[in-house]
């Protein structure tokens, strides 16, 4: 129990919409936990906020948030300015510069979700994907040679630490020990095609695997492990993958798990030493922004992984398992779940059921 | 109509078992095609052949089969080899050395056939995805610094150039008109976070859709497009993506369209300077090897690929016609599409329906 500084960057889209309902859960559990207390410091960046400056946040922006515990991120991004601006301006530097190399992506198939998947029910998929979140193939490290010419050539290069690599490993095995979960811990490479980077994550898995004797592990590559999330995903339990993998391999799962609009995702500094920050893996939604009818519960889900990570592990819970009552009554929805709900009376309803 | 010298390439696993109903296949056409005739030379590569030389073909393996016109491949691959020594040491050099730069993969949703998707029904998914098949994300080019140490920083490089991908992007759109397909091609990259390869990647793409105002497009994040293949793939037609992208793609592909065996893959060098390469889309399969139970119709409708780039269009046509009809009429399947026919009995089953 503590007072917890918070930085707030709503962003674009159904960005600020979302994070509201955020704010609402936290409000609820400051006013109804002796000596929690919650200071936000509202950061009104993104695509707006581009238009006028020429940037996506102020030249010191990350000095100004490096400040807070932690960082409740909405989304970014905008039709009309190109992704590499956008996401290069704002939540990329920010997962880099605040060393956030470990992203935990958690799939769950709740009870009154459906799944695309035929003949799968509730909890029949659980899985946690641990994501390196810093470096990898999302390094912004390249260049063109001869540009616009017939004979261009373009580099994009992948850079892998073993820092980086072994610290998502251990971050993985060290979740699937410590929160019990099926002691089975799944490697995604592709090192049959990249000879370098994956077969370098190959070997630092063998290593730290070492340390963990209870835990089954496997090694696979990323193309099977798409079909697997389709085919068999409930044979998955602690997933780890590169930046670009896990990218990919999380947002199938969010997808076979019923709906982008429960997934949410946190982005860690293990060490402490900077701010982490939480967000709903969903982007910024342009086709239903301003409508009232986005899915607040992946940035409630998100506000659950925050709780976690600030100590507050008994109100982590309790958002938990509001979200989880709610999706099982399935009284107040979004339309994304079927339902007629607006996103201010998900937020209701979960606080409701706090 | 004419005489065609092709080099098979069994391989590994279930490679060879394959391959015999593919030859099947084959023999069947030139008895009874007046002046067809097709001349093999049969190459035993693969791991075997590494246990036996240290090589997974021999020196002067890539001139030896540069003479055919095409090449039938069915896998490589082996428990106990790493993949990177095997695919490097054959499949991969192939595509490279003898420039296919355009591969191509088709996914049908066949009749017979159950999607893991609930909901979708025969020919509701049909879709065609062009995949970059020489440089990219599979470049054999990177490095690594300070091995083993704790500040060991690794590099894999993934390298585009204006030709190879204007080649492949060129390809898609020309198949997409001559084929009379549904006027769609999507493109599919992830340049929000690689802001070299990916984005240089879309300005071709929009150099080369100019030339064909006919055709609508569409430019995908590849995490967005694996969710969708998976949610909606009935929306896509023809799609384009590099070396990595395809092949994750491509295995979601196969995989929401009902079986892994039955989709084939082809590689074609379009300059027809070398041979072009026909393989299934699976692997070796070491688990149902020397069983007689692998699906061959991959191979087989791989077979039909290669005709019709051989010229043998009314054949081609033929074979797939067949591939088809045995699986309309579910008499005789692999256990892989819930039958208990043998792989030498459905080779048989299509040599009847032709
Ligand atoms: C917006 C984009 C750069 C981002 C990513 O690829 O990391 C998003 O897809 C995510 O998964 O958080
Ligand atoms: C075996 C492997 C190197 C290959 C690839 O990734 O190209 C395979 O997955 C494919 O799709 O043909």
């Amino acid at each position: 129990m503590a007072e917890h500084n918070l930085a707030i960057i709503g962003g674009d889209g159904i960005g600020p919409e979302v994070i509201d309902e955020g704010k609402k859960v936290l409000d609820y559990l400051a006013a109804n936990t002796p000596g929690l207390t919650f200071n936000y410091t509202e950061f009104p960046w993104g695509s707006a906020y581009y238009r006028e400056t020429g940037r996506m946040m102020p030249e010191d922006g990350l000095d100004q948030v490096s400040a807070n515990e932690a960082i409740l991120f909405g989304a970014v991004g905008d039709p009309d300015i190109p992704d590499h601006i956008t996401l290069q301006g704002l939540l990329l530097p920010m997962r880099r510069a605040y060393d956030q190399g470990v992203c935990v992506r958690p799939a769950y198939l709740h009870p009154g979700v459906t799944s695309p998947l035929a003949g799968k029910s509730a909890g029949g998929i659980d899985l946690v994907i641990f994501r390196e979140n810093t470096e990898g193939e999302y390094a912004p490290v390249g260049g063109r040679l001869y540009p616009g010419t017939p004979h261009e050539t373009v580099m994009q290069t992948n850079v892998f630490t073993r820092r980086g690599t072994e610290r998502i490993i251990r971050a993985a095995f060290e979740y699937c020990v410590r929160r019990n979960r099926r002691m089975k811990v799944t490697s995604v490479t592709k090192s049959n095609a990249q000879a370098f980077g994956m077969v370098f994550w190959d070997e630092v898995f063998q290593v730290v695997a070492a340390d963990y004797p209870q835990v089954e592990t496997e090694s696979l590559l990323v193309d099977r492990v798409a079909m697997d999330l389709v085919r068999w995903p409930e044979d998955f339990d602690v997933m780890v993958a590169s930046n670009l993998f896990a990218d990919i391999i999380s947002d199938i799962a969010a997808v076979v798990t019923g709906s982008m609009g429960l997934a949410p995702s946190a982005n860690i500094n293990p060490e402490r030493e900077y701010p982490s920050m939480f967000e709903p893996v969903h982007g910024a939604a342009f086709d239903i922004t301003g409508k009232g009818i986005a899915n607040p519960l992946a940035t409630i889900s998100a506000v659950a992984m925050m709780l976690d990570h600030l100590g507050e592990a008994e109100s982590s819970r309790k958002v938990d398992a509001a979200v989880v009552r709610s999706l099982q009554e399935r009284k107040v929805m979004t339309p994304d779940l079927g339902g007629t709900a607006t996103t201010s009376q998900v937020g209701d309803e979960v606080v409701r059921l706090l």
